[in-house]
């Protein structure tokens, strides 16, 4: 079976392999080196070895488009059908369904390739027909019959007759179609066209082929393949023609849409063997689908080249067992394809990651996870070295910053950006108030944020960075607000000095080059990092939800029949008579019949104003705000969590989900403040004040160094100082590092120094205002360049677009901020949103980063028997007791994490997510580099786009185009049978 | 390539072809005709034709467990160490992760079959070996070789020596060892057994191999074949022999488990090709396990039959193109496989259903859909003719239907129908009472379930039944009770007629054998029934749940800063002063100022016993309950469907799943009822008298006939009795139908007409008890079935269990229903179960009685873009406009039901759900047969497992064995990438 490969076709073969990406033509201007050139040089005469030295290939492989035709006899006669379909994938008509089936990988029967070979090898094979009609190419081919294949003259007239039928396309599928047809009879849609069954291929192309639909997916430059496959009556032994053109003919209406044919395959059988001819004309498809088998027969000279070419691919196919395969599955196609690249160097076996095929794979996956821009985080070695190259770095491309940005996209990301930050000011803004007593409102994050953020879009060094507060700052606001309160200092003072510290710690970082330790942060360290935040964020949600209960405590006791005892009165007379007012119910009834003295009317703050005091059973309790509260804050929950899953739905376009789940949080919110507004109970809103002043009254705008603090406080600030500074350093520099992947295409390179540098100048400006402090925020930032995202128009059914790189500048950002600046005139509406509501956001976000880390998902593995475990890479790689240990230290280091945090020693937990890097460094003794590299790995980016360090990183931000091996991780094909 | 086969192998395989399912001996006791002799007949001699009819088979063909065995060169040198295990589906060792894969198809390159057929066709090849030990086997193979492969003695000396080597087997994968391997040194497991390398193959089996746990998944008789494959430096060509012993030896510790070894290929390559040695060995795995091959293999007399084995199965290998699939993707197994009949019947390709294989699918369709037990339902012709031959048909099991009782998983199912009962009596019993005034409640229900129940499983044709109220049912008497009270009839004696009219009526039924008029009840007309009653079901809980705010109502406008103003007195002077009483905050305070002279300390129960009024703001208002109740409603239902969700999750063991799901209702309201418990407010409680009297204590146990009502009312009574025997009749056939499915494999055969007089005469006694009506409850009834099926003990890797049968008794729904008797004396429990809870369940149930039935699939379809669409079987086969009109005709006809409903015309809704059949009658005329068959098809009954008339029919229940076409419907294949 192994045949001797011809020599003529192996070098076919390898003039095929050097017809690479055929998509590359006039897109990727980037990568000339990848275009080589496709090469219908007769393959006979020339070596592959010549062949890869002559680059200057004249055009690249064309894709082919393959349709397959099928004869079907129908009451009005014989008629021609396209039944199937292939660029990448399959795609088949569903007869009975009128439509076409999802683009899948075909699959058939050896059978029908072996049968393909004996129709190849004993019939007729004309290379380099020149014809210009189909008429033409019917007589050429009917004429040059092999001698033992001679056909009779009447046979080949009818053969002729029916070739030459007008085919019937394919079925109607758009929404349009379908309901313009609801209305019409129940027989078929088809039935008009069989009134004409002896229309003949016509020349020209018909209306319905310039308006089909499908010539969207088709790239310029397509060549056609047809296959014809049939059982006629009058034939007794089967009719086979494989034809190459000699250059592209388009053929009228043989094919659904107008291209040049190139190749034709004719298979026309006696009656009885119907389903092997069309099996085998499948089977013809699958070879001229394939890129290698494409090659060989445009350069094949004899038929022996094609079976040669044929052999090469069978010896390449996969094969699934009889019995244990319904062959009538549908595949759909992978989220990636092996590259050419693979095929043809490595021997498909060894791609098995099994046996000693291990290593290999770590060490693939170890230099596919190195994410650094090599050159940007280099030393140079002298001060301020990386800073003074990022700014020469970034300098030419400054005016290209502002023009490139002229693209109706940047609008569509502008919009959906401002409404994340916005969200993210409302409900940062709003945590922060609370945090600090409102010395740091909503108002004050808009503020902050339009400043920082327009400031950081017109001199940083990534300007697709969006700055946002960020969950460790939040944090670290919180331990800082509570620690001034316990020592009675005043917070905004010693805030001051501590942001003038981190200025000036971060220029020293920025002169020594400290961003390239990034590569010391390793995904221990973020999970860490990460998961501590998350829980704080769940943690403080629910507990704030809680406290709601302290404020408007809910009266348990509370008993329909004694409602009779429940009041509250006004008791203007001496404290002294207070001690009545106890809980229980009969004193409490005659307290409400005692204070007859007591002048009506007065309202609690009246009366509290007055001197007086509340008596009565019913005044330290609110009814139903608490509870419509839980209410609330559980919807906000559910609808952001439902709303973002929305986009993995079935249901509407593409287009309508996406929207839905960009908007999820903001949608949320509204949904739930109109639910608030309707019900019109007293919930606890959020406090912005309706005139541009700092929230809290006790604080102005600009805040003075010295006054209220004892004078060494100043000094005493640089110890806190290190922690914000380490905090700073690791939120922003990570983010930095994932934003500039290479994967993303990023053509004007990073800015790491000087990122850092404008982080660290603006912290002054934010100290002295009393502004929050900003950083670069992962999500939103990931999501501005996902809104940005050039990709490939077209595309073959079931294969993704393409992505071509990220529109870089500097005018959404810049857009973006000036837009919130402007939004601070909202605090009309904003003072309507109710507590309860951001707190549900909250703790979606907490839950979404938790979900979002590989340490949750090691942490279910904890909980599922060894044979549901999913097949995780590392679980093929380091054996689970590794996996669990590696987890249950993880979880350890946490509830560590966690303790020290709720001691005094609280504000110091910057310090002890560092100590989780030497942490990381100590287990380099416990478990072996193999086991590290596939569970932790030593650089962190590789696999990030799914989590991260803030609360509110997401799954969906995964980037299709990023980490091969992180997607082949997880991804599930969904395969419905039959 | 297609090698014209030698008729020695042709016949060798048809031999195969009649050693039938393997895993039929000695099991499928009923079907001895399915059990063909398997033959190691030589197949020269024995004509294919003389074998069909020679069924006297002496042994079916045994199950091969294949092992593969690769030669590892360690760092202590060179180790035998297992690979890969094959019964059905393959299992890889994770080397990296020293565990077992989980099952899935081996796939391979073809490359490799193609290699493997040169080793066949130059290697050695020894049939029919005697040897009794691994060493003697080893010895004569290398004394054996062809002459042109002999090798040098000093060769064979060290490739004797290293086939002794002790092979390593599998990797531990219990949690037990991973827990106690925790704590070990990071270095493998493995190295303990690397100090001994030179251990041979030990004689005796080894204490590993009899405590392996995989010999549970073993079937007694299997056989092994060992595959062993490696590289080794001092061989320079490849060594290979196929070796198959003429009587099974046990080979001692050669594979992990202890069984009698059959065949056995060595393969040993030079140190280049380690990996095609490897795929090699598994092309040989597969195709080994293969079971057309095996029988060619253990018939074979010459190598040539081996290769044409072999041919012949390639012929029969799916194909997969190369670069459009990647090969080390794992394909789990599917749920079911081709029966061999199929595959050596028709030709693979043919089963595809597109192009005309559409029409032989459709009827291929229909009669897997054949649902009827045929003889039960036939006509005689004569009055009762039907019952008699029920009756006769059961009396001699009679006997069995205790003693077959007598097993431990009938105690396990006696508990869980048992918890499913009481939760069914009582929410149907609380519902009932809210809908009647507590004319028939809880209290009732618990009496009545004990009574009818027990009568029908002592006397019923099919004992597996389990009776209970039905939702359709409860809907009837929430009509007749509001008809009642409109027009001023006594509601239970007027019920009472209707039930003695309902039984006549019955009676009526079974004499005229009316049962088999089933046949006219299609998938169009139940899912009318089934979507009616869920959509009033939930439509019901929303609504009771709004109302609880008229009764609890919320004082939406409540300030707390005028906590002072809101009070309620006690007003004991005239009503005229009530006026007074309104709803202004300022008078409402005066009036608590101006009613001094009240006495103080009335409640609110004594101030209106002794004729007074409440004055006061807060009167009509009651704080926190109506919200809490929302919070009770929601967190039941959410509970409802998490925990029911939870069976198919990954957490837990099959087992602990299985059991959270089968006791979700009861553990939701558990955890609510608990919940309400512990906040202590005063929600609605459903009504349960402490003694055993009638709920309602204006009725009495017995109902009398005349008294209240006019006398005219008895013959009236007639006309609502059609209705509810219509009710009756629809919902106890339907069901009775679904569970007599012939897919159950019930033996003792089922008794309609008897079922329906049992149901028919119990409405007597009822109806004359006031207590409800009862019928089958299709879900419990299921799920009865389920706890009682019998499955075989072992399977192979990757493979269901195979299912034997139900165990059909009486005794499992006798004890059910005693103990739910006993249960009555729960009362004290019962009455803290809050009515939102019971709403909650109510809802649940509701929403996945809608979600489980088709109609529900087809509006989702309505709202998905065609690419996004499932690949469900009917949008092959049918055109989408066609699938959107019957799903539009279904929703108008829903809307107009329900528009009908509510009406005054409501109680009719039986005669509408009629008024459906005739409906579904006038679609034949829209759309043709073909387009019927897919979206309705005549019979009901397929595809009914997984929906239903009933409220709460679920998915879940869908039995695996039934309809092979439903599941190959939906199910949906994971495949892992790498």
């Amino acid at each position: 079976m192994q045949a001797p490969m011809p020599g003529a076709a192996s070098t076919a073969l390898q003039a095929a392999d050097a017809c690479s990406e055929p998509r590359s033509e006039g897109r990727n201007t980037e990568a000339p080196s990848r275009a080589f050139g496709c090469s219908i040089i007769p393959s006979r005469m020339v070596p592959a070895a010549t062949l890869q030295q002559e680059e200057v290939g004249d055009t690249s492989c064309p894709v082919l488009f393959i349709q397959l035709n099928q004869l079907l006899s129908t009451p009005a006669g014989l008629e021609w059908r396209e039944m199937a379909r292939w660029i990448k994938f399959e795609e088949k008509v569903e007869d009975g369904g009128e439509r076409w089936s999802a683009p899948h990988i075909p699959v058939t029967s050896l059978h029908s390739f072996f049968q393909l070979r004996t129709f190849l090898e004993k019939g007729t094979v004309l290379l380099d027909l020149d014809a210009s009609s189909f008429k033409e190419i019917i007589d050429k081919v009917l004429s040059r019959q092999p001698e033992e294949a001679e056909l009779q003259p009447e046979l080949r007239q009818s053969l002729a007759a029916l070739l030459l039928l007008q085919p019937q396309h394919q079925p109607t599928t758009s929404l349009l179609q379908v309901l313009t047809q609801l209305s019409l009879s129940p027989c078929r849609g088809k039935a008009k066209n069989c009134s004409e069954p002896e229309a003949q291929v016509s020349e020209t192309p018909l209306r319905e082929q310039l308006r089909n639909r499908f010539n969207k997916k088709i790239l310029p430059g397509t060549e056609a393949a047809h296959i014809a496959t049939g059982e006629v009556e009058f034939l007794e032994k089967p009719f086979s023609a494989f034809i190459r053109l000699r250059r592209g003919v388009v053929l009228g209406s043989l094919a659904e849409v107008c291209l040049p044919s190139r190749f034709l395959f004719i298979l026309l059988g006696p009656q009885t063997k119907v389903k092997a001819c069309h099996e085998v004309g499948r089977a013809m498809a699958m070879l001229l689908m394939d890129e290698l088998f494409q090659g060989v027969a445009r350069g094949a000279e004899h038929r022996e080249d094609l079976i040669a070419g044929m052999e090469a691919f069978l010896d390449e196919v996969t094969v699934l067992p009889p019995g244990k395969w319904d062959p009538s599955v549908r595949i759909p196609p992978p989220s990636c394809l092996l590259s050419r690249h693979r095929r043809t160097t490595t021997h498909p076996p060894d791609q098995q990651p099994d046996g000693h095929g291990d290593v290999a794979a770590a060490q693939d996956r170890s230099s596919l996870r190195h994410p650094y821009p090599g050159e940007e985080l280099e030393r140079t070695g002298r001060l301020f070295g990386g800073l003074l190259r990022d700014i020469r770095r970034k300098a030419p491309w400054y005016g290209s910053d502002f023009s490139d940005a002229l693209h109706p996209q940047c609008l569509s990301a502008v919009l959906y950006i401002y409404l994340a930050t916005v969200t993210n000011a409302i409900t940062f803004g709003g945590m922060l108030g609370d945090a600090t007593a409102n010395m740091q409102g909503v108002l004050e994050s808009f503020l902050g944020t339009a400043f920082a953020g327009s400031i950081f879009c017109l001199f940083s060094g990534q300007p697709l960075t969006i700055l946002s507060s960020t969950g460790p700052v939040l944090v670290f606001e919180r331990l800082l607000f509570s620690f001034s309160q316990d020592h009675s200092l005043d917070y905004l003072e010693f805030r001051l000095w501590i942001g003038l510290w981190v200025a000036f710690f971060g220029v020293v970082l920025v002169a020594t080059e400290a961003s390239h330790l990034v590569r010391y942060f390793t995904r221990f360290t973020e999970e860490g990092f990460c998961a501590l935040i998350s829980l704080i964020f769940i943690y403080d949600s629910l507990k704030k939800m809680l406290s709601l209960a302290d404020a408007f405590p809910i009266n348990w006791q509370y008993r329909l029949d004694n409602v009779t005892f429940y009041s509250c009165v006004c008791n203007l007379s001496g404290p002294g008579h207070s001690s009545r007012g106890n809980d229980t119910v009969l004193p409490s009834a005659l307290a409400s019949q005692q204070a007859p003295d007591a002048p009506a009317g007065l309202s609690r703050t009246q009366c509290l104003g007055q001197g007086g005091h509340l008596l009565g059973t019913s005044c330290q309790y609110v009814p139903d705000v608490t509870l419509i509260s839980f209410l609330l804050f559980g919807g906000t929950f559910l609808s952001c969590t439902t709303l973002k899953r929305f986009r993995s739905s079935r249901y509407f376009p593409a287009g309508v989900r996406k929207l839905v789940c960009d908007f999820a949080i903001i949608l949320a919110i509204l949904a739930s403040c109109a639910a608030d507004a309707t019900l019109g109970l007293e919930t606890p809103k959020l406090l912005v004040p309706s005139k541009l002043e700092p929230t809290n009254p006790a604080r102005g705008w600009i805040i003075f160094p010295f006054g209220v603090n004892p004078w060494w406080v100043c000094l005493v600030s640089a110890v806190p100082a290190v922690l914000v500074t380490i905090l700073i350093f690791m939120d922003q520099q990570i983010t930095a590092v994932i934003l500039n992947r290479k994967e993303y295409k990023l053509r004007k390179g990073a800015g790491f120094h000087l990122d850092l540098l404008c982080v660290s100048l603006l912290m002054v400006v934010t100290s002295a205002t009393g502004l929050p402090w900003y950083v670069s925020a992962t999500v939103i930032s990931l999501a501005h360049m996902e809104s940005l995202r050039k990709e490939s128009a077209t595309s073959a059914p079931g294969e993704h677009p393409e992505f071509l790189g990220i529109r870089e500048q500097r005018l959404t950002g810049l857009a973006v901020f000036i837009l919130t600046g402007v939004s601070i005139f909202m605090a009309p509406v904003l003072k309507h949103i109710p507590m309860p509501v951001l707190y549900g956001v909250f703790l979606h976000m907490g839950v979404a980063a938790l979900n979002s880390i590989q340490l949750t998902d090691r942490v279910r593995l904890l909980l599922m028997p060894a044979k549901h475990q999913p097949d995780l890479i590392y679980l093929r790689h380091v054996p689970l007791r590794r996996v669990h240990l590696f987890t249950i230290i993880q979880l350890l280091c946490l509830a560590l994490l966690w303790l020290l945090k709720s001691t005094a020693a609280a504000i110091l937990f910057p310090v002890m997510l560092l100590g989780l890097v030497g942490l990381r460094k100590g287990l380099e003794r416990v478990f072996s580099p193999h086991d590290l590299v596939w569970l932790d790995g030593p650089v962190p980016a590789a696999g990030r786009e799914a989590e991260g360090t803030e609360p509110g990183r997401r799954k969906e931000e995964k980037n299709g185009e990023e980490a091969e091996l992180m997607q082949r991780q997880g991804p599930e094909i969904n395969i419905s049978v039959n």
